[in-house]
């Protein structure tokens, strides 16, 4: 038996596409990749500048702003062309006012609650003044359907810390932020207020996106901080006649011009082949959106540079995308899935990174399982920039969207602080570490590489 | 062939000591330690009244508090026993003075520089004055050996961001730190600055200890932070006579009365067989050493708590011990390596976690490589609580001198922003997050109970 072994080690090792040679060679480019990123840190430099700019809603003036500025910071990388994509976004406008005042039964002023309106919500046009009903669930609504006219519901639906994978615990919660104004108004609500959704325990508001529906009523939304939200829980189950009085003069604005930021190095041998590299350019208002997602679209922007730089020489070529309006309306993502469906071109692969500048652990392929085991070989290359696994799943909400491009990967950094600062007014640039920042960089343009020297995809 | 192959995989898959309903007993238990862990948060929150405390440098009042919080603790987590182990620890005071002072060469005050003395060093007896030299090299040193007597040394070594493993990055510089007064002193210096060593681009002094050796003369120490390194770099380019007063009133105090803290959950069928988890529970004064070592020690503190509260049953006594004095002297391993000698006990394993409270990674093995094999199999199990890797390497500073532990361990986890705040004022409490904290209790946790219910080592 001794013998087949050997034969069927050394078949095992034959099926690899990595011959000792290839390994040595890809190593030593992996490793100067990494250095590169981890000294040059430019990736981080340009994090900086782009969150001094300030926060980047769709369809505010720093957005284009931001958009501009990656424009130019593409050029100064040595992108062979880099453009903008004129697409429209929805303007919604936080206004100057967003209150929730608590009072008593008896209509003594207790407190302002630390809250702010949620992304897409109508103001109260004046100020609206209800009791509160707390909700722990859509199901628990549902049972409770003949208290809620009228009044502002309070959904209260606390994050699992047991839960190890943090995307899990937001996903858990993030559908009482969408989609809680339009359930709660089918039982006639007056309002609602959505429970925090963060790993934190502060009282810091984070924001996010809510919808309407067009046969119901609209009405105004906010999150408020976990410290109050727990305060004003306890609160009215003493005394269940208190009233919050809500003051918001948020608006829709309607759609206004933005763009998309595109650029490239050009293939030298299949110029006509595109891998991907991206992140969204908008982020939410109440800090600069640095981890979200500032940090995925200068990972990204400097891919390129990292490539140029250690001398490597991509035969496909390698495009930088920066989507506007993840946040609110995927218009930027559904805009350049328009421009690239017809484009004659081969659209190979998107990288998106959206999860935060945190230290690289794996990457998710989406549906082509055939990959995942390919890309596994090349652990070995991939863990010098902190790669420790390559798993199937999601890839990114941009990117997931454009149907025409074959092969899809999200990178995934560790997850345990993303939600702490997720749109809220703590995600801001002193909240990335400039080594994890880089590594992800790394591992992209390590991923990238990869890729396209090995011809791993077709 | 065919045939040969499947035979070898079930052999393969029979030579692994898990069978399926172990695994999802295993895993279950491992599920259950780490919700524990991360809803709880007690490690934390011990954490927080430790930090509270104050620094705990050996030999400080505060050091002594600690000793009898931890003490404490241990019975309050329900440990069967709990107690001290007297040594004794050199103890070194800081003073009220650390000051380094830049004078051109025409004698004009320019500016105080941000220093912490060095630990073990000796003060300055009023004050000393020099012209500066800066080195970069102890062979640079040696080249210039005419040049140095009467003069502060600078160590002006500056940190490889292009380092992946943090810890490669400060083993390179710490040997400067540690023996640059002795190197200094054999030519005559007068005194040492040493660049302080850390991954954040701040002006904030990392201090540590430094040695000297009896035959040389004593010279005093400081760190400097690395934004003043290299304006003292770039000024004594220009003005060669510029000189640094130096002002320290920092002493050693001999030896005094400490403590280890030790503590048990005794073993239902193998009492005399034993687990140890550990920490060093005194810390350099300039933070609140949250990071370094009070995290390892309340994690170590937590496990055996989180094996009692998930119904583990554990067949062999798991030791929680936390070290005193492992910056400057190891006097507490050494005690406890004296302690454990001749004990009539049989101590088969030791864990140390002393490289942050950072997210888990992976686990380094001491020497045993066939522990390693082992360990990997059950990486599906680990992998709950964000272990990815299990490698041949070394343990830890206190449990490497327990000579008669049969099997050490050491804890990793990420170590991209260790260096950020090691042996500096940054190391406190608001720099730790819950929930990477106690993934590393629930990683160690997990390790003990599948070592100890699958009886992987004797």
């Amino acid at each position: 038996m001794n013998q087949q072994i050997i034969i069927l080690i050394m078949m095992l090792f034959a099926a690899s596409p990595l011959f000792p040679g290839d390994l040595k060679s890809i190593s030593q480019s992996a490793d100067s990749i990494v250095k590169t990123a981890l000294r040059d840190s430019t990736g981080y430099k340009l994090l900086e500048s782009l969150c001094q700019i300030g926060p980047r809603l769709s369809g505010s003036e720093q957005s284009v702003k931001a958009a501009l500025f990656s424009l130019d910071a593409m050029k100064k990388q040595g992108y062979d062309t880099a453009w903008l994509q004129p697409i429209t976004v929805p303007k919604w406008v936080r206004g100057t006012k967003e209150r929730a005042i608590l009072k008593s039964g008896k209509g003594k002023k207790l407190k302002p609650l630390s809250v702010a309106s949620l992304g897409g919500s109508i103001g109260t046009n004046g100020s609206i003044s209800a009791g509160v009903i707390e909700i722990n669930s859509f199901n628990e609504m549902k049972s409770k359907a003949g208290d809620i006219k009228d009044k502002i519901v309070f959904y209260n639906v606390k994050w699992d810390q047991g839960l190890v994978n943090t995307f899990n615990g937001y996903g858990r919660l993030a559908g009482y932020r969408v989609f809680g104004g339009i359930e709660a108004a089918k039982y006639g609500a007056k309002g609602f207020i959505v429970r925090s959704i963060t790993t934190r325990n502060d009282n810091t508001p984070h924001t996010g996106v809510t919808y309407y529906n067009d046969t119901l009523p609209k009405i105004p939304g906010l999150a408020i901080g976990i410290i109050d939200a727990d305060f004003l829980s306890n609160y009215i189950k003493k005394d269940p006649s208190a009233k919050v009085t809500l003051e918001m003069n948020c608006y829709s604005a309607g759609d206004v011009p933005s763009y998309n930021v595109i650029g490239e190095i050009k293939g030298k041998e299949f110029p006509y082949e595109i891998l991907t590299v991206s992140g969204h350019l908008d982020s939410w208002d109440k800090g600069d959106g640095a981890h979200d997602d500032g940090a995925g679209c200068m990972q990204s922007l400097e891919i390129p540079y990292l490539l140029k730089k250690t001398g490597y020489q991509n035969k496909r070529t390698v495009r930088c995308v920066l989507f506007m309006n993840e946040e609110n309306g995927y218009r930027g993502a559904d805009g350049y899935a328009n421009l690239i469906a017809n484009d004659g071109k081969e659209h190979l692969l998107a990288i998106e990174s959206d999860r935060g500048a945190y230290t690289p652990r794996g990457f998710t392929v989406e549906k082509d399982t055939a990959l995942v085991g390919i890309l596994r070989e090349f652990l070995p290359v991939l863990r010098k920039a902190g790669i420790d696994w390559v798993e199937t799943g999601g890839s990114g909400a941009d990117i997931a969207r454009l149907k025409t491009i074959k092969n899809l990967i999200g990178f995934v950094p560790d997850d345990q602080r993303y939600f702490d600062v997720h749109h809220s007014a703590n995600d801001v640039f002193s909240e990335v570490n400039h080594r994890e920042l880089e590594l992800g960089s790394a591992s992209m343009a390590i991923l990238i590489m990869l890729i396209d020297k090995n011809d791993l995809i077709k």
